[in-house]
């Protein structure tokens, strides 16, 4: 048997960091061991800073945010750390975390596009994980932007067949998308707002990224042209994406269906939030939803961990689809969790406290 | 000086209906003489249907619906209606009207694709209502789908420069685009619903007629491919539109913008509902909105009836935008009186009680 | 060991249906063996009618409702007949069914005011399942009103101590209040709508009912003054209820809230959807809210079981505080559940097939 | 004929500060000379910061707003300032003011109690401003919260009639109480939040002082108890309130109608602003609310000043009606600006630039 690895979750009072708590409460692998906060929250018990829709986990709920320096963070016993601070704070934080030999799992997007710095979701390129490894050093992973975590994974058992020559992608983007306090709710209210500041370009340059070829121990992204339009709808959680590609590649749509559904390559790792499957097809004429859809996945604790798809349509040169994923969990605290099991299961936590080994 | 033509709504006690009457009350070319109803709104007054968010106009908040034949139509001195009715139930009462030397003027789907009644926007394809003109007979002429409507007037100042190879929407639409129930609150709160009923088609259908080339007395449709994707948002008012335009055309930005500023075909027709201009360029970096930019359109008689365009993104080949029209005005009822105003401008009532001449 | 009693849910298909099924799917003293639906909803399987925001229990998804007659049930060797059937319809179906032997447990209104009906809370009033049972004669039992059962609730360990001069309730009612399609979403989105058919009167009538006194084998309703005020508000579930008690009863915050923790009667008959306890207290100082607080209730089992109480505020004469249950789950098909456990309980279906004994 | 007189808003950037503006912009009373914003919107053109469902006059729309000192208020030649700071910053503020002899009318709370700064809703308590006045000195008056202008406004018409032994207050408050950015969406939607900091304590403070009685030069404030409980719902504007009277005093529901439709104080007065009537008595079932008659008020100039009063229930001694206002308008800045116009009417500015006289 093995003991599992003191984690600590920075930002843990935003909306994402309350998610990587509920990941993180009752886990296999990790045990929560140090929550910080800004100082808005650091004099509340986490329950009363708590947004989701469900109760915190009772282990956690009556906890106080603490401000923490990454020294106190090694007095803790800390080994992993996961980041759930806003980016532009966080990229400092890390450099020093790792610098320190903490290992670092980040949702900021301030590192996302480091040359040694893999930029990972385990079902679609777990190989740039090992290939951009950081030998000898502490391990430093980031989770891709919450859109273009979706779009991936509904790209990623279709790619190579498909082979687009372009890929046009739609959003409708939820609120928590942007956090605490996030949008007002007197601008979201009866509302669309045509723009995420920032969020189309990285959705373009980090699919593609992801999507890219390994050359030796770098990445060579995708040259495929990704034409995004980004916009906030009046939802709570989940972001919807209409999606098209032009394509010449030999396409049935049963067959499409099939690939989807049959692609599941984490499948023999016991990963403890990995989806199964993880894509999701749905084949009613109105699916997915937002409200219906945003907590797919399964087991219990792979919920909104899986990318729903539906209306797949194929109108030659056109195939048509949306697809839909949990923001804050796939696309945020939970993909970065599933970074951190997969990164485990290779082994490269070996030797820590509380590692098998 | 002139009279006022005497007119009958159908279908009035419904959400565009409603629009119909609001528009219609102090209409300085028309006199609304009949309101019809179903026999769900027939006891009621219209004011206690009313469901737009502001007052009805004082002149009919107390009218009673009616149901009321076509003869009784003819017998009220009704020469010209506009059709709010369900489309299904639309088609078969057009066709007596018209037969009995009734104008009609119809929001109704189901003689949109008909060879020789108008599919009408009268600053896009006015040359259509000439053409078609069905001589010595009772004029009949549709408004397109609302969805529709905003794209082709946004498209059309644009529509030769670019030359577009290929058009992509992807919508954002109302709640009232689906009447009243219309959609259940408990299906809208919180969600996007990605399908609509027949939508993606008639988007694609009429807009490529409305842009399509006059041959002798038909109507050459485009062969552009339009590639569209619908969905429906928690907004009660205004379709959202994503676009990107695939074109090899010579573009600089500021001549797009110039070109949409410019144009204003129906300048010198004097028009009570037309906008001036039809087209709203907004350069904020977050329009159009639907809350906002709803009710855009000048003078006061016209506001809902111009589009909003902004967000305009050059990338070469794609040219991408977002438009907002408010569904149930211009892509409704307002669009059907423009259109009414426009024949009778042609002079195609003369000779009509309370026509000119 | 026991065996399950076969059970029948009349109106699958709604809101309240659906709830059914959720908690019924896997229940250790009901297997759920035929569900009913309308014309509208027969042809289609349960995961196509599902609009509860999570998944249906893999169990049912597939399952397909049918229209049944009271004597198909029979054949279908069920016994217990929960009826979410529209009051109105649920009347006539519920005299022929227990006119048949079997056992009814409703949500319908119908028979709610009738002398031996028990209309029942278990927490509240069992005794009056007791003192009404109908000798001899199939078990028939209502659950009150959604709105009085979470008033109810919370009224009930604290009545008698401050022996209130007069009740104020004032409320804030979700959408699925009304089930589907129930209240449409132009009405609803950014609105408020002062006015719930009927139920005022319902909230006074059975609030007073349930609180009232036993004499023999009648039930003389409580005599203080409900002055009620409805409304509903553009929240999917949890109805929450502003209270005032006007009150001369010896009053401390602190034992206020003591009486509401403590209060648990049903502790000791492991029935295993009741919540304990079943009134939680929120001592945050904005709570409880529909958002956070509608899923109230442990074990998970009674997830959505438990009353929320916050905002305590004490000026002699006048208490107020603001209450949360879940409309559709402790005030729909979660309480008429219980209501079937707790007659199991004190055996009043023993012999059945399936029951213990 | 007569000019405008100068006048300034500070805080002309927030919601309540943006309706200033709307209202004042094209006033006949008041020239608009200078707006002021804190250093998040000076960089903007107030069409940018623009969150009121109309767009701005255009002769505003392009303003920038400015950081002004007192000093350069009256360097301007501005003689009037209208406050839409804050409460906090606008209390040293008006002090500094009105001690340099500029008039103050503020929507802030902080000088609301002073014994010498009226607080005045003109229909409900005109003769407060006239007793109240400071011989000599600049006026200086409030306007109070916007849920108790409201509530006195349907109460005023009714009040020694009735002679109340109890007021109980239930609200239904609008997102735009809070301004921008106010509520976040991700707490305000598909959710109720029952509590308002302050909010409470206010609306029994403020309506008990604007029911009550002068003696001399000083008020006496209602001893009537008012029982209030507040929430806010996920609406933009319009504050709905449940309210319910107990009373001995003799009623006759269709006696009090006339009370709330004969209401006209300042029929005379020929304020712009002023509604008239002020009080709308809806009959319909299912009114007041929020969507259809937030903009309730005539003359257009009015829109939004009236209060609507609907479903009227007596249940001796219980009188339950709601009643709603929009909060922003004539809880707000429309009620500041009919202050100022009440003032001008009573000769206040008599002598000053622009003014009559």
């Amino acid at each position: 048997m093995t003991g599992r690895i003191p984690v600590a979750v920075l930002g843990a009072g935003g909306y994402i960091g309350q998610h990587f708590v509920r990941l993180l409460a009752d886990h296999p692998d990790f045990e929560l061991r140090v929550l910080t906060g800004g100082p808005r929250s650091t004099h509340l018990r986490l329950r009363e800073l708590w947004r989701i829709s469900e109760e915190p986990p009772s282990s956690v709920g009556d906890a106080k945010l603490a401000s923490a320096s990454p020294a106190a963070l090694e007095r803790a016993g800390v080994r992993l750390v996961f980041i759930a601070l806003p980016s532009g704070a966080a990229g400092a934080v890390e450099e020093e975390l790792t610098r320190r030999g903490l290992h670092v799992f980040s949702n900021a997007s301030d590192h996302r596009g480091d040359r040694d710095v893999p930029l990972l979701v385990p079902e679609v390129n777990a190989p740039h994980l090992l290939a951009l490894r950081r030998k000898g050093r502490a391990v430093w992973v980031t989770n891709p932007n919450c859109t273009a975590t979706g779009l991936v994974l509904a790209l990623a058992p279709v790619w190579r067949s498909l082979d687009p020559r372009a890929v046009h992608v739609t959003t409708y983007q939820a609120l928590s998308g942007a956090g605490i306090p996030g949008v007002a709710s007197l601008e979201a209210t009866d509302n669309v707002i045509p723009f995420i500041a920032g969020e189309e370009e990285k959705v373009v340059r980090e699919s593609r990224r992801i999507l890219g070829e390994l050359r030796g121990r770098s990445v060579r992204s995708s040259q495929v042209p990704f034409v995004v339009q980004c916009a906030r709808v009046p939802v709570r959680d989940g972001h919807l994406e209409a999606v098209t590609l032009e394509t010449s590649g030999p396409v049935r749509t049963e067959e499409l269906l099939d690939r989807w559904r049959e692609f599941d390559p984490l499948v023999g790792l016991d990963l403890p939030t990995a989806p199964h499957p993880p894509v999701v097809v749905r084949t009613e004429g109105d699916r997915p939803q937002p409200l219906l859809d945003r907590w797919a996945g399964s087991p219990p604790r792979a919920r909104g961990m899986a990318v729903s798809v539906g209306r797949v349509r194929w109108d030659p040169p056109y195939l048509r689809f949306f697809l839909l994923s949990h923001n804050a969990v796939r696309g945020g605290a939970g993909g970065s969790v599933l970074n951190a099991e997969l990164a485990r299961a290779h082994g490269y936590f070996d030797g820590e406290p509380g590692a098998s080994g």
